[in-house]
């Protein structure tokens, strides 16, 4: 990843930081799996983690993030407890992954808080491009998977899961249809400011075309880190 | 307060935000009451506050910060925690209160992260000022009262409520001798810096002295305010 504390990565014993992004039901989770074996199978040592959350602690701030209460959660309260989580996630877990050399495969980072808290909310981008600035110190994704399909068809996969799995719709789940449209427009306007590392990936496709596609982009990628 | 979003605080339908600061120990809780009570016999609509807390959301962040956990809790993290229960607190709580013209007032609030997280923990306080900034947007406490005392005086204080309350030590509470050093130097730095919104008092005498010099600086304020 881009470190200035740290040497540029070399691939040599220095591990690379690959993220997972996209709205709801674009097949996020299903596809991390997918990356985490892919690399694993070709000997790379691999932490796979998600945001909010990854360590107990920043588990915690996911749950006060995500749960419905009768006191609204302050747009600024939402944005910090956030990058709080963040903070642990890197201390305790991201950073010293990346330190011994193994790669780290993350489900949603500073992404998604551009895209929900900043497209979605609409927080200004400046605020929350200081607090990634606070936070990582330079350490931002080597590659980000971005899922992209219509509201639509994503809406109709997340139906079934939520059925299947009885769940009720957390904080950003029950958010209109709007929000979301805000969020799938700032997600694909970072992929257009940063082509290099965000690769867009038509998520529409069956499961097969799919995973087809990201094991393309992941075998470039290890070529060109090698 | 000093707020560049609305007019200089006029005392006319503007409510006042004072603070009461100072290490553990040194009486803030005791003399937060004896402040309510001074401003309400005068007159005066008050809502009395603390931090980190105020509200059910930042009181459960409160919890997060003061507990003890297996995993160590990140100095950032801790950081944005302090902050998130903040922006929680001013929108929901404080902003409001003053807004209607009730005075607020708070047992601890930004100082006391620039004592603690800068002085004690060793946060560069340029990371602290930026998040200021970024949450508060201008809002600063009128009037900060400095209870100041030496240590030990504040340690045999705290021994005998600790033992009456038969309460376990928190996070904080739990810090060694150099730390609470460290806090009270810098909230003395900061009274050095800001003379008028900070007034240092004497915290070691008994309570009727206190009290009788907190009034006077009560008196004097609101007259200068009205
Ligand atoms: N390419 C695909 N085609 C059909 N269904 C998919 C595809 N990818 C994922 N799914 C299904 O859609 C639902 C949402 O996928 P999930 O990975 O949970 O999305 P996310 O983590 O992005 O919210 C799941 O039930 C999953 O099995
Ligand atoms: N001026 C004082 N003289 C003697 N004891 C005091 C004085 N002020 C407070 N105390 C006692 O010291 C203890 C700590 O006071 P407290 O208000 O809880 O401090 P803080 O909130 O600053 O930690 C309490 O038991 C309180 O009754
Ligand atoms: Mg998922
Ligand atoms: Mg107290």
């Amino acid at each position: 990843m881009h470190d200035n504390s740290r040497p540029e990565p070399s691939g040599r014993g220095r591990g690379r930081f690959i993220t997972l992004e996209g709205g709801e039901g674009v097949g996020k989770s299903t596809n991390l799996s997918f990356v985490v074996n892919y690399l694993t199978q070709h000997g790379i040592e691999v932490v796979q983690t998600r945001e909010p959350g990854g360590t107990p602690r920043a588990e915690a701030i996911r749950e006060q993030l995500l749960a419905h209460d009768s006191e609204p959660l302050d747009d600024d309260a939402e944005l910090l407890l956030v990058f709080a989580a963040r903070a642990q996630h890197l201390a305790r877990k991201i950073r010293p992954a990346l330190a011994r050399g193994a790669w780290v495969v993350c489900d949603r980072f500073t992404d998604a808080t551009f895209a929900y808290q900043g497209g979605g909310r609409g927080i200004d981008k400046e605020r929350i491009a200081s607090l990634e600035h606070l936070v990582q110190r330079g350490l931002t994704p080597d590659l980000t998977l971005l899922l992209d399909m219509p509201l639509e068809a994503a809406e109709a996969r997340l139906a079934s899961r939520l059925e299947s799995q009885g769940g009720s719709k957390d904080r950003f789940e029950q958010e209109r249809r709007d929000f979301f449209e805000r969020v799938r427009t700032s997600y694909l306007s970072r992929a257009t400011a940063e082509p290099e590392r965000i690769v867009v990936v038509d998520a529409q496709g069956d499961l097969a075309s799919v995973q087809s596609r990201i094991s393309e982009i992941l075998k470039q990628r290890i070529e060109q880190w090698r």
